[in-house]
């Protein structure tokens, strides 16, 4: 099915094995990698073949541009993969595995690099007639801010340009606040992001977080596959994500699906990658960000429109056509995706990395597992504390929500706190199942 | 969602962890029925509630009637679900459950006892205007069996009237091997089914097993949600179901879910039920039987329809209209069921029950794991060997079989010998995958 014969899976946990499954099924081969502490793991098991590259420090290994660029090397693959997080986004990284003779299975380069930008993606998206919140350019001078700040009004945002993910982010109500905060908030955005520059945005209130999933090929064809509503946030981080997004007017689904595909056109986009927006409750929307990469919830788009994402990234990256068209894309039904976490919500959500001593998962009608671990395996410290994946697809929204909840009911796990129990809860509060809600409700709602 | 507010799950394995499942989406209480070896059994811990109903041999427990009685009012349920199997096709279990003022989950009583004989329930074939296979009725009198068996013409089938699921089955191809074992087919019939009752039926060569899925409410609405081919068998017993049946013409299949509906409409029927066909190289159908209840393969054609069989059996008992009409029903992409048994190929299929020490079950993508057990549970001797059944669906056929391969070599069993060996040989078998097969091509494959 792919012009690939062999991957190098350049990433950990359950995203290396969906791409070895997704590899598996279009007759591709998969090489693993892997650090110290990963030397056992189910993605090692699963794979043809695998490659130590370094200590379990994300560091000096998962993060290590030269141990994976000579992991290729040594495993004669003819592609890298490199699955979200870790150097899915860095246009360096993606260079250097061109520069070496090998497929990249992601966007261009220069693509990467802009859209890791947040304001040259913001021009792109301006460029590209796609609405963005108002905003600034990175301020040069601090003398400007005062009276930028007043064009844009308050609350407002104060945001870190090279930050990404819900990081380098400041919400600030008057003039004086920002004032005061803006010097630490330069300061933590060089040692964060290896950059200072900082520009405002205007605080929407009440806004849902809204994205939608494209593909584009190497023959300028771009659709997308609808959209995902990702505002179950805790600390800007995804708990519950959803698709099709609840409640969206039919006119902003139009909308905001085509301004993600004429983005992705306007920048040359390749590959599988997601248009973030905000959307308020007026069916207004705004351009946040691009994720040039696969993300952790496509697995609901996949279940309500049965197009399989990552296998689409290796047909793209083969050099072939998309395996469909807009036309043909259709959604059924919906789908919820439970990131469950080896967190303990009684400790503000700490890390509790041990050995998963008992694992059992749910099954049955519409539930999917994504998991990059099996019982007896460890939660390792050095990485994300990520368990599981549920994702539960159901005729409509109501149906989607009672398999969560069966499939939570079902869902067992000894040796770790987990926050299985905190989505026990958030998948039976009628705020939730009636929805939708907006990015500050689960903070809100806990206090 | 459903009329109903607790019902009695009289049933064990997989079957009853299915419908556990169905009851709690649909907001109703399910109450387990256990023998002793199943005490400590998956879908008790599941159930809301469950209740000991006799000794491990089927016929003192799941078998028997006045248990399962007992124990529905011993657990004050509103209704019954009998699964599949056991007292599933009992018209005289399912009366009982009606006088006892309970809902019966499945067809009238009458209707049951019409469809589980094999002569009437072809005799409704032929008023519904359903092509039946040319065949005679019960035979009276032996005197008349060369005249009866010279219009049919050899090879032909001779059949117990009361048998099912392939038992009861002789080919003969001679009148004198007709008259020789006659004695003996009516002795078995006798002792097996409890009725001494033969009649005579062509064989169709090269026929292939296409079976339809209905679903008919009170209110007189009956539709089909397409068809299933279940050609791949072993003595009768299916190993691998698909959906839709690989290359039907469009025609056919237009004409062979027409047909099923007809039947059911004519025998005024309620309920889940599956009409089964034997189809011919040129796109002739017959009908053989219908199954009145749910089928150990109903998920693959709720992967290609997203409608849950179950969900529609409960509306349907709780006096409510079913939630779809024939127009709004779409096939989406093909789905695979391969059956893992715990048999050992090597010893010609025996049973080999025990404790089931580790158990790794595949995920991801397209895949659907039932299973009544979860790791450290034992397979009983005492009932079907049924370790999983693994369901996988693709965007099209060649996907489904991908995603089946590589779920195979993801699902790893240890302490019993299982039929995921067989099964890894069979999706990866060039004239399955090619398909279709017929019914005879698995038993002329291995000899």
């Amino acid at each position: 099915m792919s012009g690939l014969q062999r991957v190098l899976v350049a990433n950990r946990g359950e995203i290396a094995v969906r791409i070895i499954r997704a590899c598996h099924v279009a007759g591709v081969e998969a090489v693993a990698v892997y650090s110290d502490a990963d030397e056992k793991s189910r993605w090692v098991r699963m794979a043809d073949d695998a490659v130590h590259i370094g200590r379990s420090a994300a560091q000096k290994s998962y993060l290590d541009p030269d141990a994976l660029l000579k992991a290729a090397r040594t495993a004669e693959v003819d592609a890298v993969h490199p699955g979200y997080g870790f150097l899915s986004e860095s246009g360096a990284f993606a260079r250097a595995i061109e520069e070496a003779g090998l497929v990249f299975i992601g966007p261009r380069p220069a693509v990467l690099e802009k859209m890791g930008d947040k304001a040259a993606a913001r021009s792109a998206a301006v460029s590209a007639g796609v609405p963005v919140v108002p905003g600034t350019d990175p301020i040069a001078d601090p003398e400007d801010v005062p009276r930028l700040a007043a064009e844009i009004g308050f609350p407002l945002l104060l945001k870190a340009a090279a930050g990404g993910g819900g990081r380098g982010i400041r919400p600030v109500r008057t003039v004086e606040e920002l004032l005061d905060v803006l010097p630490t908030a330069q300061a933590e955005a060089r040692s964060a992001f290896g950059d200072p520059a900082i520009y405002l945005e205007r605080a929407v209130p009440q806004a849902r977080h809204v994205e939608v999933q494209v593909l584009a090929d190497e023959h300028g064809d771009v659709v997308h596959l609808f959209e995902r509503d990702c505002s179950v946030q805790r600390r800007r981080q995804k708990l519950i994500e959803e698709a099709p997004a609840p409640g969206l007017r039919e006119e902003t689904r139009q909308a905001i699906t085509s301004a993600a595909v004429r983005l992705a056109e306007h920048v040359g986009y390749r590959g599988a990658g997601t248009v973030e927006f905000l959307v308020d409750g007026e069916g207004g929307f705004y351009f946040i960000e691009m994720n040039a990469r696969v993300q952790v919830e496509h697995p609901i788009t996949e279940m309500i429109t049965g197009v399989d994402v990552v296998a689409e990234q290796l047909r793209i990256a083969g050099g072939e056509r998309l395996s469909l068209d807009q036309g043909s894309i259709e959604r059924r039904g919906a789908a919820v995706e439970l990131r469950i976490n080896a967190e303990d919500p009684e400790r503000d959500f700490a890390p509790t990395p041990g050995e998963i001593s008992v694992l059992r998962l749910p099954g049955g009608p519409g539930v999917r597992v994504d998991t990059g671990i099996t019982q007896g395996d460890r939660i390792s410290p050095f990485y994300d504390s990520l368990i599981a994946k549920l994702i539960c697809w159901g005729e409509d929204r109501e149906q989607a929500y009672a398999r969560a909840r069966q499939a939570l009911s079902e869902f067992h796990v000894e040796g770790v706190a987990s926050t299985a129990g905190l989505h026990r809860e958030l998948t039976s509060d009628p705020e939730l199942t009636a929805g939708p809600v907006h990015t500050t409700w689960l903070e809100q709602r806990h206090g």
